[in-house]
């Protein structure tokens, strides 16, 4: 895609100032960006960079003067941050929109349908059964089984696994290799110390607006549903155990894992590589600190917590300064001992 | 899949107290079933959702006598608990006897056969020289290797990569995303700091009745085999390093991490997000508490240790209410040399 | 592949001791090596398994003198590791050698294109405007976007996911069900508590020499790109965020988590598990260790540190041993106030 500089400042309703018909061919910072890029400058802080860059255009304030001559383009704004941000969205939709119609083989099952105006990728597969929304991207090497439901606008990206009856929102997006609706790690004890399977037949629903990181993995409820409500962020690596229920708007960094049967509330930020212990519950509001164990139930809304296992974040803190100096601690007790 | 509940009820050995042609599409909870669910009410504690069910049917005890007006059928049998498992079990097989035959395009290659009753799905890949048993299942886009061996009943799930050379025993499943077999992470320093790759030649050796969680990975041995003995559960996203061994109906919770060499021994239970380093053992029976960084080898069958690094369960809970109290302590040792 | 033991003394320039016309099929460890097998003896540690060995040829140095009988042929070289490890790299080789040309159906985008004696396995796929070199292997169900751009003798295993826009160097190994550059965890949090998508229009670099394990996710820049430098090594299931640039020789073990805009510098050591915040920097030749969280920049190059939060590895450990101690401290400080 190519555009000039002329026609970026009509779609911002900005003016130019230098060459209006030089092209513009990508997004960049402005102490990196090069020939046919455009970049923008924000907080003045980085305004020395202007005076080097390598962009062919430059978002600026429409009250900016600069101090030297400038080697780019300058389109005026009201508000450059604010401008590139929509130019960034703007690109994200219009590369997201050159996905469409079908790359052959792409396998559907008998049964199956799905909106207007969708794309599937080669190699895509969608089993039997399914009802698939409109605007909808099935990118090449996904998966989805028998009886899954898709909403509209939704993206399923390259090689992600969705199980069969896996229900999936409007405006949710599944990153590559994410695997949805796998049975849980569920198996009975025998007595003789082996295990023996026990049957997952639930599934797994996602609601509108989710996100779900790369090789993330989201394990089918044993009976009922593992339920993702509307909104909520899950990052890359990510495990949710079965008949786990996580609740609206929280955002769930990478690698952590929640054990089994855990409810997660509303609006909850849950840092990296923190494990969660199963059949508990999360107030809304819950802060978890990376690399966290919690293993009880924290039931006032707003509880901050850190630390394996996990308590109050502010005591953690004080507890860690001292554990830094249990040496000298130790020495001074045992120069006590000795002077008694 | 359509039943009446005359139908589930005789496959039960029980008796229908209601309407026995009323038709039965899903197993639920009690409490979440909807038309054409059935439930069971095992535990009394729950019975209060009896009265209120929405389900068709619900499975209850032979002797069992209502409070209430119950707005479901009843099927009665000896043990409900015992007869919804072996429902779910029943509902779990009828899904999985569904796959067979062969989904175009797939690929195998010159070589490879397959026994009787498998199912291939659509992209799934087999190298050459492969030789799989009966009802093997190969859901759509798995990848195996050339050479690579699977026994009977073995179901390989979507996506799953099994690199050359593995050999994987009866009744075992890999989950979608799992990768078996890539090269382990060795790589040999050279004098300029840079690294020189060791090739890894050996191969997976997965013996019977052994599962393997979703996108969890395991690395072929450099030479000879890393080995996962019978009947051991392996959960998601779990790491098992080049030329570990690990013992029969051992249990790996998510997140888990085995480095090179290592042993696990028989019936041990591994907890989640647990990191073991290399060319240690652990002792049959040992328990490994989660967020476990276990350095040391564990001689003593029985065994529980947890902490980072990881050492007796119950000492480390003693010390880690201590850890809490630091603070305080600091204040008492100090009033004490103020004192003194 | 079969080779007599006579080839393969040449090959190495050894003699042979025994019967040269016997086949070799396959290499092995000395105490685990079968009939068809070529194994090594080094470490004189290890002789006494020679004289049990099922090897049908063992390679040991110019002088070794047994002392009982051997039942294998015998190969003497120079230096009997050397010679062995590199019989392993040409097996290695010629394995891959194996793989050349296309397998169909692969999917191959309008004006990509791919150098001289390439391998595109079944269902993989190739994006639009992709350029790719010579001698590169693209395995079955593998992924590569659009404006992809691959080096020489790069080899991308079976269903990795290669997002559009990145770029990879020469002799780059991608293991299988790796995401290299998705779009990284960016959402801003709105007035209203719901988040909103931050637009990752960057890339992914991938410098020459660089591997990366299976399943580990790297996510593209918000701007600009995620950088890992020639000759890192990068094990299974880590997670590298957006913006983080890594230098040149550095390794990081498995489950490591590296958040947004951080510097690795090079020849840094980073052990599994470890966890490292944002916006942080690690001078060269840092080494973390594992299970480590690492919330502050490291300035001075060669620091070893351990811990969470990590601070110096020797005073870590010895905090370590007070805090096993803690129950009896403790106990001597109340000891102790009560005395006074």
């Amino acid at each position: 895609m190519e555009f000039t500089v002329g026609q970026i400042a009509q779609l911002l309703d900005g003016q130019v100032e230098g060459d209006a018909t030089a092209k513009i061919r990508e997004l960049a910072k402005i102490e990196e960006a090069g020939s046919g890029a455009l970049a923008f400058l924000s907080n003045l802080k980085y305004e020395h960079f202007l005076y080097a860059t390598g962009a062919t255009a430059v978002i600026v304030a429409k009250n900016f003067t600069p101090k030297q001559p400038v080697p780019a383009a300058l389109i005026r704004v009201e508000d450059p941050y604010s401008s590139f941000s929509r130019l960034l969205e703007e690109y994200q939709k219009a590369v997201a929109a050159l996905k469409t119609g079908v790359e052959q083989p792409a396998f559907i099952g008998n049964n199956s349908n799905i909106g207007e105006n969708h794309y599937r990728g080669a190699f895509s597969y969608i089993g039997h059964n399914c009802k698939l929304g409109a605007n909808v991207k099935i990118y090449p090497q996904a998966y989805l089984g028998d009886n899954v439901q898709v909403g509209d606008n939704t993206t399923i990206f390259a090689g992600a696994k969705i199980y069969s009856n896996t229900v999936i929102g409007n405006n949710c997006t599944v990153h590559a290799g994410a695997v949805i609706g796998s049975p849980g790690f569920g198996f009975a004890p025998q007595k003789d110390g082996t295990y023996r399977d026990i049957p997952q037949t639930g599934n797994v629903v996602l609601e509108d607006n989710v996100n779900i990181g790369a090789n993330t993995t989201i394990d089918c409820a044993t009976l009922g549903s593992t339920i993702v409500h509307e909104g909520t962020k899950i990052d890359n690596l990510v495990q949710i155990a079965h008949n786990v229920e996580i609740g609206k708007h929280t955002v769930i960094a990478s690698q952590t894992g929640i054990s089994g049967s855990t409810k997660i509330g509303n609006y909850c930020t849950i840092a990296g590589q923190v494990g969660i212990v199963g059949h508990i519950s999360l107030a809304d509001k819950t802060t978890v600190g990376a690399q966290s164990g919690v293993s009880k139930t924290i039931s006032e809304s707003g509880t901050i917590i850190q630390g394996s296992p996990a308590f109050d974040y502010k005591q953690n803190l004080r507890c860690i300064a001292v554990f830094r100096r249990l040496p000298e601690l130790e020495k001074q007790l045992n120069e006590l001992k000795e002077k008694i």
